[in-house]
Parts: structure tokens; sequence; C-alpha cells
């Protein structure tokens, strides 16, 4: 949209309860935007059937993973229960010089913790499902879990959803194309943001040179 | 773009050098978006030939002015000279609860005072000529002034260059349309933003409520 000169990429944070289509419209968004790559998490918990190092997460040795956060080697880490979640550092910071953008899939507190790192990088959206009945039939839909998990999983939704107002956009998911659009939206304007225009300090030395 | 439910309007602040196109796009957006009102401001000083009260200015004497700002009806008000400028208050407050946007014609230093006085509504755009040659241009076509004038005009032009870093967006002006279509993009990306969405808290106690 706006050609003039090189960007600084965005951290797109992207959070909803479960459900609501946090994951598909993610998946989406890195097809359709080249400029758009998913930050893979480290973690020390063990690969669960079908995950694929580096894909899903980049899985290592709490060994491997104290010397990494020694070495400042994440964005922002935290230890869940037994095991540790990290962001590695290098691949953001490479995407972010190079002008592309880098997509989180997150919750609440990773996105907290991604804007503590990075404030001026950050852009929140959060999305909401049209109802807690909606968002209710799709994860009943999702697998046969029992009452006591769907249960668990709601209270979770709606745990997620009371930090709705930390975001910068937050947008009901009825239409999985509108959101998208919506995003794409969001994202080309973002990015034309004044911090993201790193040509611009330059240009605005030619002119006052004169 | 997002139809859920009420949102409060938003301040556009629209400034340049003059000769950069400024006038231009704030009447061709007023044009094409009826959702947007131009604020118009009052002052002390007279009309001038083609000027008309309500229209270029709300035309006042000192002794109103000064009523009016001790009744605290300008959002913000300065003395440039011998003469009184403001921004009323009511106008703007009416507009914004409404859901309309007002789009303020200002320099720097207006647009400084409106942030002071209401953050959170204002988004700041600035429009800049695509080099000095071309604004020297525009200009030079606009009048038959003397050297003198455009040299005085010319000083004045990077003086309000100088003060680009303090808003949100800056675009380069080489070619109306696109401009006027970015300004679009953004108008309508910020009108999304999460706190001018203003059903939502109600739509989210309806979600957790349940």
């Amino acid at each position: 949209m706006s050609n003039e000169g090189p960007r600084r990429g965005l951290m797109l944070a992207l959070s909803s309860p479960s459900g609501a289509g946090k994951s598909t419209l993610a998946r989406r968004l890195i097809a359709d935007d080249a400029a758009f790559v998913l930050s893979v998490s480290a973690t020390t918990r063990n690969p669960r059937p079908g995950e694929v190092d580096g894909r899903e997460y980049h899985f290592m040795s709490r060994e491997t993973f104290e010397a990494e956060a020694d070495r400042g080697a994440f964005l922002e880490w935290a230890r869940v229960f037994d095991h540790y979640y990290g962001t590695p550092k290098a691949p953001v910071d490479a995407a972010l010089a190079e002008g592309r953008d880098v997509l989180f899939d997150v919750d609440w507190q990773g996105a907290r913790a991604l804007r503590a790192a990075a404030e001026e990088d950050v852009v929140g959206v959060f999305l909401l499902p049209p109802s807690i009945e909606e968002l209710e039939r799709r994860l009943r839909a999702r697998a046969q879990d029992g009452e006591d998990v769907i249960a668990k999983r709601m209270a979770r939704s709606a745990d997620e959803i009371s930090h709705w107002a930390e975001y910068d956009y937050v947008l009901v998911n009825r239409d999985l194309d509108v959101t998208l659009s919506r995003i794409k939206a969001i994202v080309a304007v973002e990015r034309m943001k004044r911090q993201r225009q790193i040509w611009m300090p330059d240009f605005i030395d030619g002119l006052l040179a004169r």
C-alpha cells in the first residue's frame, strides 16, 4: 500500500477462546500473505502424536531451554506447570528488520508478554464467538469429550474472553471470510503507521536539506 | 465495516505544509463520506473577502470569545498575535457521540492542542509533498506572490514538516486519488479500534453472563 521505501515489520498477536476460529484464520492469513511468517514457540514438553519439531513447536530439553533463556535467546518465556514455553527472539528480529510480519497464535498471557517485550511492534487482535452457545457448539463438534472436559474448556474460554480490553482490535467472528478481510485491512493500515515507515526520516532530511 | 453496534466517532487531525494538497483532500473526504463533518473554528479576526460566517470560521467579538472560553466552550483555544482562535466543543462532542467523525484542517500546533484535549479520540495524519521543488512549484502556481512572500511560506513549510513525527500516519501525496484512498483505509480501520466500538462491553457482558 505504501511503497516509498523499506518498512519495519509488525507483530500480530492473535488471540481468542478456543473454538472462535483463531487457528483457521491464522492459517489462511499465512497462506494468503507472503509477508507473514508464523512464530514457532520453543517448549520442553514432549511432542504429541502428529506434532513435528519446528512446525508446532521447537522441542528441546530443559537444559537446552535454560541455557537459551540465560543467553537471552527468548523474547519472552514462561513456566506453565512442569514445562517451559518461550518465543525465540532471533527469527522475530530478522523478520521485522526485513519488513516481514510475524503472526503469533497466543493466549492473553502470551499477548501480554509480547506487549511487555516489544510494545511498539505489537498489534493485538482478539476474536470473539458470535455467542457462547455457538462457542460451545464448536467445542462439542470438535471432539468426543466428556461433559467435565467441555465444562473446563468453557471456563477457560470465559477467562480468555475477560481479557478482550487488552487488545487493539476486537472482532466478532461470524463469518470467516469477513473476519479475514477485516484482519487484512487492519494489517494493511498498521503497516502504514509512521513508526514502521523506516525510510521516512531520510526522506524528511532530504526535504528539509534544500 | 463493523456493524455490530454503535461506535464512538473519531477526530481526524489532518496537517501538511501549505501546497501539499490538504484542503483538496479534506474537501473530497467530506464530500465522499457522509459520516464526516468538518470542524469550523471560532476566531476574533475579521472576515476576509469571500469568507462566510460559519463556513470558514465562526466570527465573533473578543468579548464573546472570552466569555465562551470562560464557560469552557472550547476544546482548545490559542492566541495568535492579536487574535483568538478556538475549537467549539459542543459540535465535536455531539458528533463523536452520534458515531460521526470530525475532520480538523489544522497545523501542527492545532493538532497538538487536539491531542492534549482528547488523545484517545484523535487520529493524526500528516501529508508531505513529493519534493520541496514540487511544493515550491505548487506555491508559485497558486498566486502572483513576490519572492519574499514565497520565501516566507517555504520557511513556514519547513517548520510544519519538522513536526511530522508527532502524527500517527505520514503520507507522501504524489497522487490525490491514491492519497485519498489511503486516508479512507486508515479511517475505516481506526473506526474498528476497540475503544470506539462502544457496544462491545455490553456484548461481552452478554457472552460471559451465561
